[in-house]
């Protein structure tokens, strides 16, 4: 077992496609990885997500140490294997999910004092006690604890806010275990100032990491925020170390971000969508309970081969949404990562390709035509 | 395409192996048909229901009637299009599920008038609306329009409504249009009287149908009593028809119900059970959200080839129901259902081997055993 690495294999203006290299196998960049919340990517069987070309999930530190527990997982033999995923997994660090409790957390400079969301019961996270979770879990990828601010933010708090990360991120690398194959990933924070993002990206390339992570952002910035703060973000990350942008995003989000140099991705939009009747096509995205589905006999998407869109009709999942059947969610989940996976690798081929700008123009006019009839259905050609 | 038939294979004792041949596949019996009440088997695929091995599904009229409505259903191809279920269906009347509405019902000589549980609109069920319905659907096994009186009731009250059901079963077969491989059958009404049922096999088989339900069981008789009424009306019905004893039941029933004689079953306990962490093993019933299961790294069943005891630990199905995970219901639907169908081959296997007595008691040890501890567990021999 070699080094868990990053290689490039081609670029396109600030493009990169790639392979990560890792303990358990590897995983083609830009990649999506879908959510895993709970130790289960929500109304997926594994084998489903696998069919998706899925390459790598993403488990949540927070949910999983509260329930089933991190010594429980590691007593059931891992992540891995308790939820049926021989391949790569990230974890994040549960600073994101701890912040978002609000008053049920204190915070200080050692670390975060919380209160579960379940039972009430009080827990700690601190940069150590992350990292040996994320450990106990097995984690291909460990993320660095960090504080996530929420934005607007003054530029003040976001410095203390930032600062205080890069003090916990070294930390968080002190705890972390290298093994062949396992990396971690520090989280450039900093909000939307340049000058702190700067800063913390120097900071964490001093300490050094397998790979980094842009956090802070999709939190109610807005999108053209959001690719400013990455125009000059990426460029000052190690140009041979994966880039992760947390939490990001739609498929037009990724597009852009993949534009700016970001590599992997993670959101729980596809599989949240797909248990709300939302559905993500090359055409935009559809309401399957909108009624002017019920008598609609088309697939989702023609081109798509998903078991929702090589078996079934719009029909036929619009009446599962207005009859609530599990399958609904079920079928249109799988249907969602299946698209957001096509999507990853039509931007990759893209990339390789050296024609990144004229996909990401047929992508566009696909996602904007969102009014499309049973008559007029062509598909952006992106053969 | 020949006509719709059942033919017997071996018998032991009363109990039959068989098979059913029809325009949409062939059926070994005694067979469990799982319930896909409104155009989906709950939290499954139909790639996973088939990978059970289940030979036969059911639709309910009375939920696809009202949503999707049956000219839907039509215009998307039929149900078993729509659903993806190119092997046979049997479609109930809508007779039992109306009759369950109570003050939403008005009950007549020619039919019942109705409210729908969905939106309150009124609607109509006669014996000749009811089959159009289901030839609509495409069902290829038919069921007679029935009144299914609920247990306790006075022997004048159920000889009554058995001689409504019996009038109607006549307009049923009067409307029922004859295909090659698609068939109609009877429901023998009665309640646990003798000569009620009686009564009721000889009009249908004056009648004429391609096979035989029992219906007005497992409506709070009990077992002992659903026994001994099938222990004289089974005999009663014509030896080369099938047999299909309606909404039953437990292993256990299914067991019994095959020594007297009967050949086709549904009900939705296994599905059910699935939904709310109930499991059926050889070894009876678990409860996956009990505390003991929390660290079992045992699968549910050794012998069990569903995706549930294939991958996946009893810990890990004891935390997908905790953390109402979605992915809790779709592998305990799959594993019940999967048992089902192995119960229902095992069954099938001894009668051929004309050694049904011995796997039965086997199988009723193995039922009784329900507390096993991770150091016991020897598993009934049915091999």
């Amino acid at each position: 077992m070699s080094a868990f690495h990053w290689r490039c294999s081609a670029t396109c203006g600030h493009a990169r496609a790639g392979m990560l290299k890792t303990a358990h196998g590897d995983v083609p960049t830009p990649t999506f990885m879908p959510v895993g919340t709970a130790g289960t990517v929500k109304a997926m069987t594994m084998d489903s997500v696998r069919s998706t070309g899925a390459g790598i999930v993403l488990g949540n530190t927070y949910h999983l140490m509260l329930r089933p527990g991190a010594d429980r997982v590691a007593a059931l033999g891992g992540l891995h294997k308790m939820m049926d995923w021989p391949g790569p997994i990230l974890t994040d660090s549960g600073g994101f999910q701890v912040m978002s409790l609000g008053a049920l957390r204190k915070l200080d400079q050692d670390g975060v004092t919380f209160q579960s969301h379940i039972d009430g019961s009080k827990h700690r996270l601190t940069p150590e006690i992350s990292t040996q979770i994320q450990h106990k879990l097995d984690a291909t990828i460990t993320m660095a604890f960090d504080e996530c601010p929420a934005l607007p933010a003054t530029p003040e708090n976001l410095r203390k806010s930032m600062e205080l990360s890069m003090r916990w991120a070294a930390r968080s690398r002190e705890a972390f275990v290298q093994r062949d194959g396992y990396g971690q990933f520090g989280i450039v924070q900093g909000g939307t100032e340049r000058d702190l993002r700067e800063y913390s990206v120097r900071a964490l390339a001093d300490i050094g990491f397998e790979g980094y992570a842009i956090g802070g952002l999709a939190v109610g910035e807005g999108q053209a925020l959001m690719f400013e703060t990455l125009d000059y973000t990426a460029p000052l990350l190690p140009p041979d170390r994966a880039r992760y942008l947390m939490g990001v995003g739609t498929p037009d989000d990724l597009l852009g971000a993949v534009e700016r140099g970001v590599d992997m991705f993670d959101c729980v939009m596809p599989t949240r969508a797909g248990r709300t009747a939302r559905a993500y096509t090359e055409r935009g995205t559809l309401n399957l309970r909108n009624a002017r589905h019920a008598n609609d006999t088309r697939p989702l998407s023609p081109d798509c081969d998903c078991l929702a869109c090589a078996r079934h009709s719009r029909a036929y999942l619009h009446h599962l949404f207005r009859a609530d059947e599990i399958l609904g969610p079920m079928l249109l989940t799988w249907h969602n990562l299946a698209y957001y996976q096509r999507l990853m690798r039509t931007i990759r081929a893209a990339i390789i390709a050296d024609d990144l700008p004229e996909t990401a123009r047929a992508l566009r006019a696909g996602w904007a035509s969102e009014d499309w009839t049973p008559d007029e259905m062509p598909y952006p050609d992106l053969s």
